[in-house]
């Protein structure tokens, strides 16, 4: 096995990509901007320019021979089409696939964000040795990849997966997708900054409406960790509505293994002990004895992972 | 093909038995009583004594080749055992296949009574030519049984399904599982009928108590057909909840068709109409404009015919 992969997680303002050997580790990294108003041609040749550095960290005797990328969705993964995703501004119906196939002269595989993020963690993260595992991503959107027996479960248009618009509670701020009780209203990012500020507007000192406005997630976890009890509270609420979450899938598919990923993830048990409990509360006793919520193993590196996981189905 | 086969519905008062021809057809009936007090072993004689008489109406050239039966769960189809199913008292532990194959000189399959039905449903009824289905018993309690890909997804721990017990509201009775928010307690037959008869009591004439007491789900759906609107109501109720639940299992799971089988599936269009509006409600509008949420067409018959199709996998 002399066969060498890159995965690439393309995301909304930056590109990530790693060079990965036949042990599956990332020997060589390169990151470059998407900047997606330039359109995707310019972001491929930027692409294929990061591969050109990579493959001068290939050892002798090592070849690569395959490509997995990631990108934010809707995407069509067997005819590796973007279809048009709202965080890639302007990308309609791009031949991603073909285009960086082209480019490379190398066999592209083309996967959804989440799913190969998922994909990476159960082989090579906190889903080893596992059959089946539901990836939770918690970061500006909730969302999440199932895999069950072994397999990624896109469902019958591709759309599984969609827990942050499950309907948990009765009330609640109103959901971007016009829903009220919107496991995403609780527990996304925005939802947790947007409660800690009016929390903070309606108890602080007046005056300091514009220094609240500027306090992102990552500081609302940083004030948590040095024990601020508004901090904490406020991310044990959203740690609850994601543990009715969990409660849900495991009462329907009766999986155990829970991942959680990106950005809120980062604040660790703050999150995911008020998740356990709140499983412990809704779903059977024989059931939430069972299920396990741990955070990502792979953090950023997963979706590379998975693509390059991909990348060797294929090459 | 001259291969016949038995389904048997055991039910926690009688067991359904039907002759199945090569058509699927269910050709001749037996019911005897369960009486489960009388314990497994007189059950299994009035089945085989129901099978002989059965085996009459097998016409020449024809022969019995299998026997499927189904039965209240928890039970492990794997082993063929019932472990401690709570509608048939004392019977823990009970290897019935075991027991029915050694008294029948015939192979035999045991499965969970909600699979069965849906297995019936998803190869001779309403999923006729899906690929995924779920259907869900709406009776005393409220379950189902996930069919993905041709196949029934059962879970870690074959407990996957458990729908009736998921949280969908931030209030309402305490379920007899002692969540509050449950499927279940919204849209089983029990709860439509608690909430009729205490509306009733705080509107009707005084006295009434008794009577009100002997309303079952059963005389509120003729009364909701009839025109009464706070029958009508009460199933409008059970169906916003149940349809929350069919939101919930679209966006997690990318199905389509969901069948609903079992007593309160009777009230139609009256339980299943504001269940569709639900869904609308609920799911993302693309996911909503895909599911179709339809009555079950084989109704008693499913378990029956879902057990023949599973003996003729094994014989």
């Amino acid at each position: 096995m002399e066969d060498w992969v890159v995965g690439i997680d393309l995301g909304a303002t930056k590109i990530a990509l790693g060079l990965i050997d036949t042990q599956n580790r990332i020997i060589a990294r390169q990151r470059v901007p998407t900047a997606p108003l330039d359109g995707p041609d310019a972001a491929v040749a930027r692409m294929a320019q990061a591969i050109d550095a990579l493959k001068s960290a290939l050892p002798a005797g090592m070849r690569l021979t395959g490509v997995g990328i990631c990108s934010p969705g809707p995407l069509d993964h067997r005819t590796g089409m973007l279809l048009d995703p709202p965080n890639l501004t302007g990308w309609v119906n791009v031949p991603l696939r073909q285009m960086l196939a082209d480019r490379l002269g190398l066999p592209v595989t083309l996967e959804h964000d989440a799913k190969a993020a998922a994909l990476g963690e159960y082989h090579y993260g906190a889903g080893r040795g596992e059959r089946d595992m539901i990836y939770i991503v918690v970061g500006t959107g909730v969302g999440s990849a199932l895999i069950l027996d072994g397999k990624v479960h896109r469902g019958r248009n591709n759309s599984a997966g969609e827990v942050g618009h499950i309907t948990i509670r009765s009330e609640g701020e109103l959901c971007s997708c016009g829903n009220v009780g919107c496991v995403e209203s609780f527990s996304a990012g925005p939802a947790i900054a947007r409660t800690y500020r009016r929390a903070l507007a309606a108890t602080g000192a007046p005056g300091q409406a514009e220094s609240i406005e500027a306090i992102t997630t990552e500081i609302i976890v940083e004030r948590a960790r040095g024990g601020e009890m508004l901090a904490v509270q406020v991310l044990a609420d959203a740690g609850e509505a994601l543990g009715t979450a969990v409660a849900t899938l495991a009462m329907i598919l009766d999986v155990e293994l829970y991942v959680i990923g990106s950005s809120v993830a980062k604040a660790g048990d703050l999150l995911l002990e008020p998740a356990r409990r709140a499983v412990a509360h809704h779903a059977h006793r024989s059931v939430a004895a069972r299920v396990r919520i741990v955070r990502s193993e792979l953090e950023d590196d997963g979706p590379i992972l998975g693509c390059g996981w991909l990348a060797r189905q294929r090459s």
